[in-house]
């Protein structure tokens, strides 16, 4: 079946859900959101481009701290609400120059550190 | 630092998008949204728990389908406005019975499925 943006679900926002996951560890890195038309930059170029809702702006993943995200997959679920990117990350995925932006994890109640910043 | 579900940050509808990760594989197994509540039954309760937005209502995993998520690790990103929940599932995580709710992938701009219905 041919893949066609539009037949996804965004939101009111017009934007979806982007999980980024890495292709050797299998460590998820982060989570950001694509509209229809990042969806398309994404597949065309193979570089990983989100939508930020911050600047509304497309934002090529390391345009300017080359940390880049090359697309290895493209995976759709089964509501087509969210999607997964499997890549090939260059350096820190994470803006806190951290490996993944999943760093703090919660046990007995209390928020710890899992990961340092990378060199 | 103690953890407070309501240092996170929601949407408009009170929710937080949260992605359930596979403990052994690392297979990123779906994607669905918690309310504060949720996030709390999560932690207190250790089957993870979500909000349904179709059904306006808590959705423990599993509850009806036995295809229930025990929570491994509960983590933050560093915006606070997305989870990560490392699960040890039990049968499928899709409705559609397969492993991961993220079995499409596309290709050459065509949709293919990665992954067969389990018994």
């Amino acid at each position: 079946m041919p893949f066609d943006p539009l037949t996804l679900t965004y939101n009111s926002a017009g934007l979806i859900p982007a999980i980024a996951q890495d292709e050797t560890s299998g460590e998820v890195l982060m989570m950001a959101w694509m509209n229809a038309d990042a969806v398309r930059a994404t597949l065309n170029t193979r570089r990983v481009t989100y939508w930020s809702r911050s600047r509304q702006a497309f934002w090529v993943k390391g345009e300017t701290s080359g940390h880049v995200q090359e697309l290895v997959d493209f995976r759709v679920d089964c509501d087509r609400d969210s999607l997964l990117v499997v890549v090939r990350q260059t350096g820190p995925a994470c803006h806190t120059n951290r490996r993944s932006c999943f760093y703090t994890s919660v046990r007995d109640g209390k928020e710890i550190e899992l990961m340092g910043v990378m060199d």
